[in-house]
């Protein structure tokens, strides 16, 4: 869709025309061509980035075209595909270089690490919005789904949890937290990394896998709910699963394990993976773990029984209170 | 990416999960997957849709569900492939019934009426936007390009051309219509019909093909530059393009040859398709028009001199003034 007006085809040949030597055809036609290799099947996500709500004004505009790819980047990986290719659709208040030299800067640094093609988009005068369609390959029956868990399969999450909630609890001013770790917390909420190496090792080694986009109550919630399965989570390891965890606790900002449940549990926008696999496939698991250069935490099990269990260090159950109410912050 | 507040899983279950049979998973995990039959490209398009620029505030949402997919599947009607699945990325100002039910209606009908799967998307709060990837088929070597075109070819267009650009001018206040041409008018520009049957009819008979969505002088100049050739348009040949010719000339609105010009040439948003084709295939082409049950009408020509010509009668060339002069409605 054109938009003379506003000088389309000059943003696009600035910023956005690359060469895209893996898709049969790429930016600058009706459409663009893909071609999955012989055996593959195409993955394909779709996100959606709205100001105010996904990410703040203020944010650098570098850090915001790697993020717009990364939440992209991450539903790839959790479904163990290759990314080749992707759009991008832009709606913009105004055609500002000052904005676009770096959005795109950041954007196409991200692709160009993962050998992600722009192929194709759109771009149009209007609030600020972001939508890119992200494709991946991945051999036929090989995709990690939501539907796979079954009771018995160890719970597993790559990383870190909740470091973007702590930085957003300091934007809303609810925490102070010492600065290298606001800086860390920051650079998770503004510029995630996107586990796709991990995705990829743990194909044929995990059962289902999902990303925590939402946070992990609310994803883990997804793959129970498609796998007609529940769960129970270590509260004690749970914890530790919380980013700066160990200056967190040290430091004397009041700083508690309630807080750090919170973060763990409900915080959103981490793009870690949550993913199950069978206990005969602890060694694969780590083993995938070193080659993606990502740690990975066994932080339960999955249960015949549907629900999610948090349980104390004696296996015991514990209250888990509904997902809303829980805000150790506002207080 | 989640949006919990927005109870997002029930907008998507009430109206946007329908059965996939043709995707390989659709609506529901973190992916969806495709996978083109053997042989066959996959051909991806995008378009976003802002309000006020691409719509009116007062639109049908029934319409403008229609519209949304339809200006994608113009897309792929012009590589000549075959619609599959499509992706609905899509911020709402408010979670409103009201809207959503006859939105997801008009956007379904047509997908259903062209077997394109819904397999995915995303939704989010946020000023109103729309943003469609679709996803076509078309067997290798075998998409009509922008590039295609040679001198010599003939010149065609489907369908007729100004339509939506003469229900603008009435929103514009700028031009009255009798109450039958407005109506079919304002149709056209809300509720365009893609050519798809006419893209796949015209695989293997035309060189090089565009859907016409900023207007023919624009979009036939990507052709034109693609390719690196010329054209000439007869004139005569040109102004009886203009949706509702007959009854525009003789009701006594003012309406003359040279609003009829602005509207073929510069008139956007009427999703034909200009197509270039050699003349040894003029019959294959009348063959096609007739299996898609969609009129074309042959304007012009191809030339190996760069540049477009407007041609009088006689065939002499008529003075072209600047796109952004064509405006003889604001006087």
């Amino acid at each position: 869709m054109l938009d003379a007006e506003m000088g389309e085809f000059d943003l696009i040949a600035r910023y956005f025309t690359r060469p895209a030597p893996n898709a049969v055809l790429g930016v600058g036609d009706d459409c663009a061509l893909l071609q999955p290799g012989p055996g593959l099947q195409l993955a394909v996500s779709s996100d959606m980035l709205v100001e105010g709500r996904h990410f703040l004004s203020t944010v650098d505009p570098a850090r915001l075209g790697h993020k717009a790819l990364a939440v992209n980047l991450s539903d790839l990986a959790a479904c163990g595909a290759k990314p080749r290719a992707f759009t991008l659709a832009l709606a913009l208040p105004a055609a500002d270089d000052a904005w676009l030299a770096p959005f795109s800067r950041g954007l196409l640094a991200l692709a160009d690490a993962h050998g992600c093609e722009l192929i194709g988009g759109d771009t149009t005068r209007g609030p600020l919005n972001i939508c890119i369609t992200v494709f991946g390959e991945v051999p036929a029956g090989q995709a990690l789904l939501r539907s796979g868990a079954r009771a018995g399969d160890d719970l597993y999450v790559s990383g870190t949890l909740g470091g973007a909630r702590l930085a957003l609890e300091v934007f809303r001013g609810s925490l102070t937290l010492p600065a290298p770790v606001f800086e860390q917390a920051r650079a998770r909420m503004e510029q995630p990394t996107p586990r796709v190496a991990l995705g990829l090792a743990l194909r044929g080694v995990a059962r289902s896998a999902i990303d925590v986009s939402d946070g992990l109550l609310g994803d883990l919630g997804h793959v129970l709910r498609a796998s007609g399965v529940g769960a129970s989570i270590d509260r004690s390891v749970a914890i530790t699963l919380v980013a700066s965890y160990q200056e967190l606790t040290r430091a004397n900002i009041g700083f508690d394990d309630e807080m750090a449940l919170d973060c763990v549990l409900a915080g959103g926008d981490d793009y870690e993976l949550a993913f199950t696999a069978p206990p005969s496939l602890r060694d694969a698991v780590q083993a995938a773990a070193r080659e993606a250069q990502t740690p990975v935490t066994r932080i339960g099990r999955i249960d015949a029984e549907p629900g999610l269990r948090l349980l104390d260090a004696r296996g015991q159950p514990l209250p888990l209170p509904p997902r809303r109410s829980f805000d150790h912050f506002a207080g």
